[in-house]
Parts: structure tokens; C-alpha cells; sequence
């Protein structure tokens, strides 16, 4: 990963900042002969955009992604791919006070230090409206792996937010795209937006865990060291704004599990092997097992919040910081469909990757 | 990353598996007049070393490393340090059985179906013995660091083992290096190793939590979208071998904080801002604050169990695997200095990408 | 170099079709306080575009350069800058009975081959007008080296087009922006100008040569082995449209030299180490010496001529082609600009790759 | 291209110094399952290994290569290969005189101004040794070329050297083996060693051009932008120790060309398209045609004359350099299986990431 690149044969180079003229990504490397189009792309930015509903921020952008070169008479040619998004809603007077102030919890303050020259509009280059771009080049891999791997199927969703869990015995895949919170059980979300809406009435935010998962990937996409499938998914995620903690299957909870409990146990099956668990989540040795990739990032409580915060000013002078603006009380809601975004990504260039070193050949088992 | 690299400006190759006749990891960019030996070297690579005590393998390896290039009269020449470590203890008999056989939990089968081809000698390559060369790697990069932020302190230790959870009221970095377990908690020690040996004895292993921190990073490296620190660091922990998780600071646990309780207040102080708490790891979207860097990783137990697991053979016939051969019950204790080389690399890297871009040059605050 | 981008630190990724909506250059790496804006960078536009006399190709289009991001009150910010220039002038029709033809020259049957899937207008990606996003690139490189190395120039200019030959013992580098061919001898102007209007009345077309020096480079840049200076300067170079050889100093004619003759005698200056000559071409073992640095490079003659040339169509039956269209009887004479933007990116990228590993240090000598 | 790696899928990163314990290449994404052993490789560094005749130097090193990583039962299993050369013939002693003192026409000035710190011992890292690690890998990239197109070949000859020319007309490559020169002209040897001779006597060196041709190359290999075959090609030789210029197919004299005279005019044969002619060098807009790639590149007169040149020491002060040593009168002829390693690495690369991209397909033509 270069600066502002990710990626090894797909890969996705973003610029723009919250309120410049535009934002978008630049995306090397897709398979020519891809069909896809403006509206296509279209359908993963709104279910990321803000202004939807009451749990989200009230900034209303229509975040119209236009297709700039790399596509023609509807098929990717091959060629480098420029998605751009106008910023359309620059109120930029909301956030002029802060130019000379460093909100505890941003990147305002390290950005400073480092380049001494800041963007203060909005976050700049920080702000969480940079994964648009993200999700516009996501869209891009889900046409190329439509294309490539027409079973596979990314679907992302959240298990917490605060003091919300999901109850997993509850776990309904169907429920997620009927709910403001991509929740997987309809029976629990008039709970979590009661949750939410408290958190936001006491000017306060909360954090959340997103959950992506891959179903039908191919088994042996992946490297051993370290283009391994799991490093890049961790990532990929962990360069989401405000994400703290990246798991693979069992995660962090691997720390407590013994080897008999740990182990999936293999049997073949008539397509091929099968396990009896997924406690790997999809992956041995940085390599696909066929079975789902199951990806999980915890997200930060937004750190613009109406209660005040000591910090400091530019000239070092002690401020309160009250953030106003519109600011998601939960930005993990909207992390969902940039989670799924990147899972898209990487899926898409270990595809590609695999194909260049070894055809796309896999050895014969059975 | 490529599929054997990471590092941007400092990059590491590793190579070699784990019976063949050697290994190590090929260091391009390191900055000129480094001094550095192979004794410096070796006192890493001899605390990851198995067969120290009776919590590790007792494979017997001396793990010598040679510089092949790149050093000349005690200092680096600013061209490519060759690192190498002879097998000189291969018992490959020990291995033999299972070349036909998928071990549950190792990369045997996803290894099989991408390359159909597998050096099944312990692992090959999918070995925790490539661990070796990252440790090398890591000292080299101490050496620059010591070179270049001389006051730079790095210091991994076990957090949690199975059942076993660090008590945090008494943390006491000064006790990691006494003991076999890297525990920052000397009276916690028996303990530990008691649990541990019942655990080998049942014939099981078990996960572990490793935490690693550096202190005194400078402020401002990293970058704010895709060569995050956070994201380098994730992807660094992540590329170890068994590795399932990783955390930032608060890591997966900042799902469950809201925002008041999550900043991180900024104060002016004599030598620079100072921080009321360290929720955020040291990092502010992506780039370092000057606190302490906290990472944290979870390991899977061992896969290699004397206990016997359902699994099949290359041709589909279902067999009994019980792992025997030379293994750790838990390969936690040795990914410590395994993290702490991760570590080094990308603090290093960092500190030259960001004297690329900017001269290495802060801002004035206050 | 990925397949549309180049650099190391200084990263430039290039997108756009000759008839789409827009073409561009995204910048990755960019030092931050970069003093640049729209009318800096149009300038070096202004010198590269059509339409401007009669040696050109008569397409009018103000090439207008936008800057959509990473620069914020005048300055850069240190994040992506994306440079937009939008196409006005698409009269496609010209185009259009090509769709199903190759061009002798061209890369319309190897594009297809590979890809199945051709922007046939204008040439699509392989237009020559993807120079105009390096050119756009190369002007925040000046303007980056302006900032970190004020001294430095750089100058392109044409040495030979066809039968036209440069005679040295004339060379004025103060006549090149006085005349349509970048021609450092004011007196051979007019005699190259009724040459190449006898081509082009011909309906013929012509080579050139154009050598590009780089005046006041630091000594020290570059490295020993594949970041040679001289090798990213060939790939720059013979990465542009049409070029089918690179030189450094002596060049080709390196072949036929003594060891007496090549050698560049060192003596010791004032202000560091002289040379009695330059047949190096400024780079000794991949790394600058300080002195001018000289690269030239080979254009071959425009492939879209009047006069027929035999050719296939998609299906294969045979066809005689004629290009009709507004072409350049020389694109050499564009190339001039073409070459100055990618020397000032790769001597920029080299100072930044440079003071990544040393920090721009240099050993005393002397 | 990092500072010691070059290739996109296929990476190789080499090491090592002219008169340290060993050198070598270390090489990433080579396709699993390539038969190889070292016997297969060493062919091809005998063919570069010095000490051969009385026009090489007679420093006499068996050059053995040993393959210590990434190979398993006669074949590649996907991982990262080490091919390591032992250096046995290190009498360091006839160089000791040269540590405080700059070289004319070689690297030695110019790394002690960027590193401050030089392996004087035969040149170090900069010595035309290194050479030997990229014909090993060169020979694994054949070996996966014999695998992946087994009708391809790569030829290497000379076509100049100093005053002497290859005659086209007597062109015959099978002529190329059976002499010293790698000259594809039998009847010229003796007048060509006579010549070399007289120049070694008089204390001399002279410079030669190689053209390395790959036939059989398949059609679609390449990208339009960047990732050009021939930007790749350029910089693959460009990096090559004294090469001074680079030219594919028609070259430096595409300039003095028109554009009747260098169409290449496109006919249907029985087995896709056939060409008029190959001015193009097998290669348009960057992608591969199926004619025969050409390359040629010239290779400077080695700089280590007996002939006394002006110079100064490190510490300013003035002295007559007279290289002793053992050198080659011209490093030309060694440069020829250097030059075909560099062909097959990157042809190899191409094939790979042209297999990433595209899948490998080519769209139907006739």
C-alpha cells in the first residue's frame, strides 16, 4: 500500500477531501470486459449515504458517482478506471471555527504535525466522506467478481453497537437490508434505535462491530506470508476511519480457545472437502478454504460530540471542544457498506493474484 | 505487500522453508551507516528460539544467523542485507507420515489446492519456523532505530493464555524478561506455567493474547489513508502465522465505549501536547500522537495436538490425524519477539516514508 | 511501475480516454507546502497543446488543468492531487470508420488482442493525449522541486526530425521558446520548418529525437542497482507514446568509444568535485554526480498517415487505410514538453526516495 | 522497481557484493509446479562466469549456484526461491589501494556522496558481479518460460564492439555458440578477436551494443500506459552495469525515419496476423504483436583502464588512477547472457500479469 493506494493487480487509489470540489477513486488493474455502468455503482452509494434516516448524519449529498474513463459502450476496457463524486453540500461555515483547534480524537492534530498544513473543512482528507470513494471502487470489483465468480455473494452487518449485541441464535442473513442498522434481526431494532437515540439526545456517540462476510469464494485464493488473504482483509479494514481492532473467524477469542475446541475437523464432501466449524473464518495458512470468509472490525464512538472536551489550540492554549455539525452518533452504521466495499476489493485482487502465479489451476483432492 | 514482502522504503523478503537447507529474509532500503553485527542480531533471534525451556518445542536449533551482504566494516552500506539462517536440525522423519494427510487447522490443504505442490517437510513454508526471519529482519531495524530515534523503546509480553488473563494493576515491564512466558507480572508466572503444562500434559494447546508497545515514536508518522500506522501495524501482526486478531488501543473493545468516555483529552504541556488517556493506541487517523503505540494480537492454540482430529488424505479418504513430532503447546510464548520484529519493521519504515515525503520535519504547536 | 501508474514516493497514476469525458493524472506523495496552482500548472499545458501552430494537429482544445484535490490556500496538503482536464473538442465522428480497422503503427490490433474490448475514438487510452495528464503531473513536480531544490532546471528540446540535424557547435538553450520546434539554434529554424511542411504536404510523416537535461541536480541520487536513476529515467522515457529508444550521455554511441576516450576525468573544484567532460550523462553507476543530466529519446514517425498503407480488419479481410483526422506530422515536437514532465517527476521522486534512506545527507568530500 | 527488486509478479531482488561471503537473487511469485534443479540454472551462469577466455577477465570463479529455497522435488512450489552464489576467488588485496580513491567512470564517487560508507572490495554492490544473480534468476524464469510457452526462445548476440559492426547480411544465429563474442557472424570472429586483443594491449577497453531477441513471444502482452513491454525492457537493460541506451526494434533511428518507410503493413495469415516487416520491434502501444521483440542496448568501454586517468582521492586531493586488477577489455560480451536473463524475466513478468488482468485469453481476430 502506497500512500493512498491499496491493493496488488485491482487497485484503488483515492483522493479528494470533504469539501474540495470532488472526491473519488482511481482503479488500476480491472479485467477488461466487465459490464457495469453509472447506475450499478450507484445502488452501494446510497446505501451509504448520509442523510437516509435519524440515526444518521442530516449533511444531504446526493454522492451521484460519475464513470470519467475505463469504461466503454458499457464494459470495462481494461484500462485505468476514474470514479468521481462532486461534493455538492460544502456548507464549510459549520466547521470555519475550527481551523486553529485540534478535536480530541481526530486526526487534526497529528495531521498538523506531520504536514503543517491542514484542510480543516469538514475533516479534510480525515473525514469518514473519503470511504464514498471506496464504496464507488467496491462497486466496481462486485461487477468484475460478478463477472469472474458469479456465486459469490458479500454481505456485511452489524453484531454491536455499545451496550447492543447481537443475539447470534437470532441470526437472520434476509433482515439486514429491512433495518436503518443492517442488523440481522428484524426483532431487535426498534431496541438498538431506542439505544441510539438515547446515546444522541445525551450528545453523546457510541462504537459498533461490522461484520462482512464472503459466501462461495473459491478455495485457494491467498499466499502464505504475506500477501496473505486474512492480512490484506485486516488491512483493508483496519484503513477505515475510526476502526480500532480487525478479527478473522474466531478473532480475538482465538486467545482463549484450546486446539481441540479450535480444530475444523475435515471431511469430504461431495463437491469437495468440508468442515465441521468455521473457527478459521475461511482462511488457513493466508489461503481460502471454499468455506465463508468471516471478517469483523470494531469502529470507534464518533469523536464529534456536543459534550464539551479539554483540548488545545494551535498556539497551545487550552479550548472546550464542542463538535457541532452533523455527525453520525454511530458512524459504524454507515461503516457497513465500506466494509463490504473493501472485503469486495481484496476478494477481487486475490482473484486476479492467483490467477497470474498459478492460472487459477487448483490441484485435484479427492 | 507483495506475496514474500512487506515494508514500503524498508522491505523485507523472507524466504525458506522449514527443512530446507536454510532460511532468511533479504533487506532492501536500509539507511546507510547503521552499525549492526550478527551478535547484535542473534540475541533476537535466540529469545524466539525453540527448545529454551520446557514450554516450547524441543527442537534443537542453534538459529545462527549470518549477514551475507549489505554490512561492510561493522556498518550497513545502504544496499541489500542478506540474513541467513541455516536448518541445521531436520529430522525430517519426523514428518514423513504426513505428506499424504491434511492436518486439521494448517495450511496443508489450502496449500495443496492452490499449488498442488507442497514441500510437507514441517510445514514448508506455512512453518512458524519463518518467524526466524522476520526476527532478523527486526533487529536489523532495531539497529536503524537505535541509529536513528535512539531513545525508542519496543517491548512485547503475553497479555492472556487461555484461561489466564494479565492482571493489569500489576504491570510490570521490568518482570517480561525474567520469565518464560514474556509476562509482565512475576507473580503470576507459576501459575501460568502450571496451567500450561496440564494443557500439554491433556495432550491440547492453547491461544494467547501478545500486547506490544513502543514508546517514544516521534509524532507524525504514518499517513492518513492507506499507509495508516494502524493499518501497517494490523497488517504486520495479521501476516503472522496464526494470528486471528489485532487491536489498535481500545482495539474491539471500542465497540462498547461512547465518545465521552473514548477521548482522549488534549493538555499543553513543556515538551508538546499530552494526553489525559491513550484509548487511541498513539495513533490519530493513522498518524502517530508521540504516546505509546499499543498493539495487541491473538494467536490460535497450536494445530499440531497429540489428540486425535477427523481429517482426509489427499484422495479423499477420511483419516484420524494425531500431530506428533516436536510442537509447542502454545505458540503464543514464541510470536513475542515476533511481534516485537513486526514492530520495529514498521516503526522504522514508517520514520523513513515520512523523511521521504516531508523531510521529517513537525510543525511548531504552541 | 502498475500498469498505469509510475513512481516510487512520487506516485503518478494517469486515466483517461482521448474522446471521454475527461482526462487526468492522480498524484500520490507529493511533499506538503507546495506552493502550486491552476495557472502554474497551465502553463507547461499551454507549451504541450494542439492546435497552436501549423506543425500541429489542428484539434483545438484549451486543455484547461483543474485541481480537484490535495491542495488547500495555494499550497499542497501531502495527500492524492487529482488533476482533471476535461476534453471539449470530441469530434468522434472523424473517428468512427475505424471502429472495425488496425492501423499500421498502432495499437489498435494489439489492444484489441489482449483486451477484446477497444475504445476505438482517437485511439482511446493509447492516445497520445494521455500526455497531457503527465504533463499535468510533471508541473507539480517543477513545482515541488521549485520548493526543495530552487536551482535546478530542466530543458527539453529537439536535436533531429528526419533529415534535420542539430549542429551542437550552434547550440543556443535560450532560442528553444522561440519557435515551434523547441529548437536550441535560432538559425535552423526556418530550414526544419519548410522540411517538415514538405512531409506533411507529402502526406508523410517524420521522427525525432529530443534530448532533455536536468541543470543543478544534487549529487547523490538515484541507487546502485534497479532504482538507478538512469534506468527510472529509461522508463520514463520509452514510456511515452511513440519512443522506441532512450539515451543517457553517450548513449548509443557508447558502443563504439574507448576507455581513454569515455573517461570523465575528476578534479577538485571549488565547490566539490569537476569533470572534464560528460559522457555519463550525469549518472555514474546509477547515482547522480551533480553534473547536468542528459537524456535523449527517439520518436518514431506518426503512424496515422494520408498515404496507404494495407491492413486487416477485425475479421480479417484485408484493407487498404488511409488516416484521415487532424494528426501531427511530427509528434516529436509535442513530445518536447512530454519529456521535461517526466524528468521533473523522476528527479523528484529520486530526491524524496533519497531522503527517505539517507536523509539527503551527503558524505563530506574534500 | 524498489532500490534492489525489479518486476511486477515476478520480483526479483538480488544481493550481495563483488567481495563479500556470497550474492545472490531472491525471487517472489515464481508459478509452483516449474521443473528446475541447479544444474538447469548453472547453464546459464557458465555462460556469463569470467575466467572463461582470454577476452574476459581471468579472475577464475566456478560461479555455482545453489538453490536453497522454493523448490521441492524438482519443482517450484510457489514460494519465495533463493539462488545463492558462493564467492571464492576474493583476492581482496589487489583493490585495497583503491579505498580512499574515486574512479573515473565508475560508481565510486558517486556512493561514497550518497552513503558515506562504501564496500571499496571490487566495486561492492556496484560491481558487474551482481550481473551473476540476475543470470540465476534469469534461468528460473526460463525454466518457467519452457513451462508456460515452451516455443519461445531468447537469443542474445553482439552487433558492435567499437569499430567493428555486425553485417546483417551474414546474420546467422546458430553461429551465435560457437564463439567467444556471441557473435551471429562466424566469418567475422578472428577479425573481432584481433581487434579486442590490440585494444587490451594498449591498455584499453571499448564499448559494444547486444541485441537480445525473444521469438514466440504470444500476442497481448503488455499495457497500453506504464506497465508497457517496452518501458519494462528498457528499464530491465537500462539497469544492466554500463549500459548507456536503450533501443526496441527500429530504436535511435526510428528518428530519422517517415512514416511510409516505417509502417509495419498488416496482413492475414493462416495463423492470425502477419507483418510486412518489424521496424515496431515486436511491440505496439506496449503490447506484444507476436513478431520477434528486439532489443538492443549498448554497453559503455569498461572504465578500469591500464591507462593512467586524472582523479581525486576522498580527501580532495589529486591523483593519476592506473587500474590494476583483472578486467575485461570489454564488458560488452558478458553482458550478453545478462541481457537474455533480463529478456525472460521480463517476458515472464509480463506473461503473468497479462494472466492476472485478462485471464490469458485473447479476443478471436479474423
Amino acid at each position: 500500500m502506497s500512500m493512498n493506494t491499496f491493493g496488488h493487480l485491482f487497485r484503488v487509489t483515492t483522493w479528494g477531501e470533504s469539501h474540495g470540489p470532488a472526491l473519488g477513486a482511481t482503479v488500476d488493474g480491472c479485467p477488461p470486459n466487465v459490464p457495469v455502468d453509472e447506475a450499478f455503482l450507484q445502488q452501494f452509494l446510497d446505501k451509504r449515504r448520509p442523510g437516509q434516516n435519524k440515526n444518521m448524519t442530516q449533511r444531504q449529498e446526493p454522492d451521484a458517482v460519475r464513470i470519467l474513463s475505463g469504461v466503454f459502450e458499457g464494459k470495462t476496457t481494461g484500462t485505468s478506471v476514474q470514479l468521481m463524486i462532486e461534493n455538492t453540500d460544502q456548507r464549510s461555515k459549520d466547521y470555519g471555527d475550527i481551523a486553529n483547534t485540534f478535536r480530541p480524537g481526530h486526526a487534526d492534530i497529528t495531521y498538523h504535525q506531520k504536514y503543517g498544513n491542514r484542510d480543516y473543512r469538514g475533516g479534510g482528507r480525515s473525514s469518514a466522506r473519503e470511504t464514498a470513494a471506496r464504496v464507488a471502487a467496491g462497486g466496481l470489483a462486485r461487477a468484475a467478481l460478478n463477472h469472474l465468480a458469479p456465486d459469490l455473494k458479500i454481505k456485511g452487518y452489524m453484531t454491536a453497537m455499545g451496550a447492543m449485541q447481537l443475539d447470534r441464535s437470532k441470526l437472520d442473513l434476509n433482515a439486514i437490508d429491512h433495518n436503518d442498522f443492517w442488523l440481522p434481526d428484524a426483532t431487535a431494532v426498534q431496541e438498538w434505535e431506542d439505544y441510539l437515540q438515547k446515546i444522541r439526545k445525551d450528545h453523546n456517540s457510541v462504537g459498533a462491530t461490522i461484520e462482512v462476510i464472503a459466501q462461495n469464494v473459491p478455495a485457494g485464493i491467498g499466499a502464505p506470508v504475506y500477501a496473505k488473504l486474512d492480512t490484506d482483509l485486516a488491512a483493508a479494514m483496519m484503513s477505515i476511519n475510526a476502526v480500532k481492532g480487525v478479527e478473522i473467524g474466531e478473532g480475538m477469542a482465538a486467545s482463549s480457545l484450546t486446539g481441540t475446541d479450535n480444530a475444523d475437523e475435515i471431511f469430504m464432501g461431495e463437491n469437495g472437502p468440508e468442515y465441521s466449524s468455521n473457527h478459521a473464518g475461511g482462511i488457513l495458512g493466508g489461503i481460502s478454504t471454499g468455506q465463508d470468509l468471516v471478517v469483523r472490525f470494531a469502529v470507534k464512538p464518533t469523536s464529534s460530540i456536543l459534550t464539551p472536551r479539554q483540548s488545545i489550540r494551535k498556539d497551545g492554549t487550552a479550548i472546550e471542544v464542542v463538535t457541532k455539525g452533523r455527525h453520525d452518533p454511530c458512524v459504524g452504521v454507515r461503516a457497513v457498506p465500506v466494509g463490504e466495499a473493501m472485503m469486495a476489493c481484496v476478494v477481487l485482487d486475490h482473484i486476479l493474484l492467483d490467477r497470474g502465479q498459478t492460472g487459477g489451476i487448483r490441484a485435484p483432492l479427492g
